[in-house]
């Protein structure tokens, strides 16, 4: 459908099998033809799993379903599907949920509620779940370790590139291991994308802990990409502990003040921000990665604030599309963030190069060395507040022509 | 630069004169060659004064300067200059404005403090007070009742056609006039555009009640229109009004329960919302007008920040532009606003067909006969929530390539 993003890393990472985790993928046929759409990844017992969903008032089945289950804290199964995002599909999309989990359950003997859910692809139309039954047999019976490349691309929707991350975490006992797979520039095509995401540790980790792990490990990673603003109805982010690593010595971390906690939780972020990296990577149409630092605000909320409406901005967003240091828009996108700022102590840098001190045009302004930098495919665009010292940085990629041809010529 | 935008009236309104209220135009060279960049506007003794300015924490250094000088509520002439915005030009900024409006002031025989200013263009670049002095002396020597078009033109930017509204309010004494023109789609382009709007009458009305008409007409028409979501950092709206309807009978308008407001207001509401409307239909690359209509919301305010949820969704936009009556875009952006939503109450209408209902596509959907109304150049997307009786409308438009050009290719 569309060339891989210019952005995309060179090769799929090498990523080991994560102990406990089994993968398979099927061709059910849910929309795609000749490819793979659907995800299974099987659990040993006693895996704790936690989550975190798209905050919008209108979720997709499956994520209601996710929500319900995760109470308990153990899951045995995941269920991944792509063509299909089973959302705005009422009481048809609950029953479609309730069908996938017992034939899941069934075929994988365990109980509906260790099942957990993620549907991506159109919205509005009835997903079909006998498309499971003829395939989970078989799913079952293939599931094997390792498998990341396909497990990745089995739910991919729009993404033009499968995406992988992985971290080896070494504990006083052991080393464990941290593996994660993403699809979708998250907000970017709810038609036919949704970010999710899915986390796989044999680390024996407690819910409680895991779920402490996962809301901290977001907000500075998946919670600071922004694609266009928009926010799907199914984001999806699940992490799962098998323990596995447990028989290998590593005992279990139920306490949050476990001392192996900063080099695992080091390890777990550093995997979430690459995912999240090669999401805003991935966003359609894409042509240039941007970072916005934003620095000198009264706190860190009022930064991630200020740096969210510039990486929203239409206007600063088709300005790095067109390779220009269009500094004037980025005074416009921190002035209607509506939080403090002062017009006078407001400086911005394009890569470095400052282009905008004290309210006025930099002084020293180098039209060509700004010209020059505006090309790369990797913009940072710095503004400094000078009022305190909350800082924050967000992601997010440009605005191009593509972007509304992926998005307006898309069912015409 | 671009051609008509195909959503432009026909033609320009007839305007009557407004008694009290003389313009002239000039080119002063600020930036463009070949055409009118100042509009001056010169009142007589006795004029109220109100206005409304954008929410940016950077403003322009002439809403600064309005901002300070509206306190009198009394005005004696207003200078608008296009092609320098006079935005984020610090010290040199403030003393720009100084210097215009003592020029203004020593020309029209007046207080610098009743000279009102507002400047649309080039942010960040100094703007030349100095060729306002060249100009000023003709300026108020050729200064003529009526003349709308030609005022109207003077101040636009990036704006394909030049906007003005009229209405006659027939008061018990005698009628009065209000005129109004307007430039620029808001916040679409901060470099060399902005929303401008001067409305003039010559009912004799209190500054304090001037101000409270303003600020409650503002509310349902320029406040709710939006390009994209992106505030200018110079947004003004002043409203003048002469008095000069008293030499024909007309008494004081002093108090906010005068009897003769409710006839006024009707007028008043009217300009704002025809200008505002030339606004929307003026947004860089629009090919479609798009109401939205928000009903069943929790209140109004609820209803106000779904409507620009949608509104100013990228997806949403860009499907309008592919002639795509993409619904589930719209229960995403609906589910975004962060409002009170209930995903199995919503129903989702385009053009009067309904498409969603209770959750789910509509049963009775018939494509061809959708596909065949997105079509049409005025779009009206209404979200039936099933909650409450509040209910809102904005206007918008759809997201084409052409503002991707149009604001990416601009400076490169």
């Amino acid at each position: 459908m569309t060339s891989i993003s210019p952005l995309a890393p060179a090769s799929f990472p090498e990523m080991p099998p994560v102990a406990g985790v089994r993968f398979s993928t099927a061709a059910a046929g849910i929309r795609y033809a000749g490819r793979t759409d659907v995800l299974l990844a099987l659990f040993d017992p006693g895996t704790s799993v936690a989550g975190v969903f798209t905050r919008s008032k209108c979720p997709s089945a499956p994520v209601d379903w996710c929500r319900a289950r995760l109470k308990g804290g153990a899951a045995s199964a995941l269920v991944v599907n792509s063509g299909n995002a089973n959302a705005f599909t009422g009481k048809t999309g609950r029953m479609a949920t309730q069908m996938t989990a017992k034939i899941a359950a069934k075929a994988a003997g365990c109980k509906p509620e260790q099942v957990f859910l993620a549907s991506t692809g159109v919205i509005g139309e009835p997903l079909d779940a006998t498309k499971f039954e003829s395939a989970m047999e078989r799913l079952v019976a293939d599931a094997a370790p390792g498998g990341w490349e396909h497990a990745a691309s089995a739910i991919m929707t729009t993404d033009t590139f499968p995406k992988g991350a992985a971290a080896l975490v070494r504990l006083p006992s052991s080393a464990v291991t941290i593996c994660g797979i993403a699809k979708g520039a998250g907000m970017i095509a709810p038609d036919m994308g949704t970010m999710l995401s899915f986390v796989f540790t044999d680390a024996p980790i407690a819910p409680a802990i895991l779920r402490k792990l996962l809301r901290e490990g977001v907000e500075d990673t998946f919670n600071a990409v922004t694609i266009d603003g928009d926010t799907s109805t199914s984001d999806t982010l699940l992490v799962f502990a098998t323990g596995a690593a447990a028989s290998r010595g590593v005992g279990k971390i139920s306490s949050a003040n476990d001392p192996r906690l900063v080099a695992f939780r080091k390890g777990f972020n550093a995997v979430l921000a690459n995912l999240a990296e090669q999401v805003a990577r991935d966003g359609e149409g894409a042509r240039k990665l941007v970072e916005i630092v934003v620095e000198g605000a009264k706190s860190k909320k009022s930064a991630r604030r200020i740096a969210l409406s510039i990486a929203n901005s239409p206007l600063v967003k088709t300005a790095i599309a067109g390779e220009d240091a269009n500094w004037g828009r980025v005074v416009m996108a921190v002035g209607k963030a509506g939080e403090p700022a002062d017009r006078d102590r407001l400086a911005i840098w394009f890569n470095g190069i400052r282009v905008a001190h004290k309210g006025e045009r930099d002084p020293a302004y180098d039209e060509a060395a700004v010209s020059a930098t505006m090309k790369k495919p990797e913009i940072t665009l710095k503004v400094a507040l000078g009022l305190g010292k909350g800082r924050d940085r967000v992601l997010t990629c440009d605005l191009t022509k593509e972007y509304v041809a992926i998005n307006g010529d898309y069912r015409s």
